[in-house]
């Protein structure tokens, strides 16, 4: 009962606190990429992020477990394993299961029950475009999150969250949005790519107590000093800096858990160190 | 192979031309309002989807089920086996899987899997909001097609739509993009709401070739005539009109597939009146 009376931010604020890890490692297990001695396994998906996971808890804020490998290959069953070991033997990491959903509200109501009845996710991604009434059913627990895409990390994500509206451009508007209007029980968080760091900053300016979900990182090549002093909040927290591939395929071989433990060890203190060194009050 | 030697959009037109119907049926299973005697069936959704597809099969132009339906209750393989029953039952009837999926590349990839080898699906729905690399990769196969998120028919989709940005709606920049320089296998397909047909007409207007699947008749209660009259293209066809709820629980006892069916061929009919009336040329 103790690690689930506190909400989900709640839970991140411990993790951040008195965990002292910004790190979220990414559970996208792509099967051409696990060690040789998982192929033909059944459960192969489950099995190498079990191993991760078990790995590398003690350093992370949160797992992000992305639901399209599993169903890419119809192995959701294995998903579903995957975040009750994460619940039963790691219970104060939250989940954010990224599933990026977002529709109509009868239908978001479905996927607000996939995530949090079936797979017992704490928060889950969404996309903000069809409005608030495609977010409202995920926040209808108030122990429960929601990460909203707002800046994303990828080349096109510029084509359309920066065009300018008045005056501002969409994911400003978003984040304004997701910090205010949309925001009534502190339940809202936004995904803003570590690739950005300029923009990273004007979220964290219009958002400053919301919990940013920052992917890019890592594989994706992003200025890590550049990122933790444009999102920071003024806690010295308020990040959740995910990484995936760097940590998932750290090493290839029977040590993969280990080499994957010593990546997220090595970015976890390395992003400690920044923190420090930026955010004297933390 | 007659069949699959056709693409998405071709076998569409099939449907518009040969078989004189613009009328869509989306499959949205919801285990509250089916009719009693599928209460307790583990395989409910598909048993209850399966009678409906049967009944409506020579009067759609499409099938659209809703993955969250089936994604709530962990029911992936009824999705499979229905779609795998329209395919092999109703060969020339093309799937439109409504999954709004919209993630960057590599995950994409693994959503097109899901989409197109899992599950059979002709064509799918998608958020273009992370841009054309998020949605590039499920147009590698020609024959498949991707309808993306333009101007949905909920209250809230005005939101961030109808911003203006450089003297357009997000909505009209959506349109034109899909039209022109994201289209270059002519594959790109818009969700338009029924219920804006000012901005129906604006998207036609900026995508005058393009196959839109129009939401919103129905239970939603947009005006048809006037759906029509701004959405069809040129040729007098071009619009995928879908109807879930006013169709499938039409009636609610045994005779549930009958009224369906009556329900679907009174509301293909006016489609057809209206569409004479309104497109001489066709």
């Amino acid at each position: 009962m103790s690690a689930n009376a506190a909400t989900f931010i709640e839970r991140l604020q411990t993790r951040w606190r008195d965990h002292r890890t910004l790190l979220c490692v990414g559970l996208d297990p792509d099967t051409v990429r696990l060690p040789a001695h998982f192929s033909g396994r059944k459960d192969a998906l489950l099995a190498f992020c079990r191993d991760i996971v078990d790995a590398t808890a003690d350093l992370v804020c949160a797992f992000k477990p992305q639901v399209a490998y599993f169903s890419a290959l119809g192995a959701e069953d294995q998903l579903e394993t995957l975040i009750g070991h994460i619940r039963a033997r790691h219970p104060g990491v939250p989940v954010i299961l990224d599933a990026k959903r977002g529709d109509i509200g009868p239908t978001a109501k479905q996927y607000a029950r996939e995530a949090f009845e079936r797979y017992g996710a704490d928060a889950v991604t969404l996309s903000p475009l069809m409005g608030y009434d495609s977010i409202e059913p995920f926040l209808a627990n108030p122990f429960h999150g929601a990460f909203l895409l707002c800046r994303t990390s990828n080349p096109g994500g510029s084509e359309l969250q920066q065009l300018v509206a008045d005056g501002e451009p969409l994911y400003e508007r978003i984040a304004r949005l997701a910090a205010t209007q949309w925001n009534a029980n502190g339940q809202i968080g936004l995904v803003v790519g570590a690739t950005f760091p300029q923009e990273l900053g004007r979220v964290r300016a219009l958002a400053p107590r919301l919990p940013l979900l920052v992917p890019g990182v890592g594989a994706q090549g992003a200025d890590l000093q550049a990122a933790l002093r444009a999102g920071l909040s003024s806690e010295g927290d308020g990040l959740i800096i995910n990484s995936s591939r760097a940590i998932l395929y750290a090493g290839a071989g029977a040590s993969f858990a280990q080499q994957a433990r010593q990546a997220a060890q090595q970015l976890r203190d390395q992003i400690e160190a920044l923190r420090g060194s930026l955010a004297p009050r933390a």
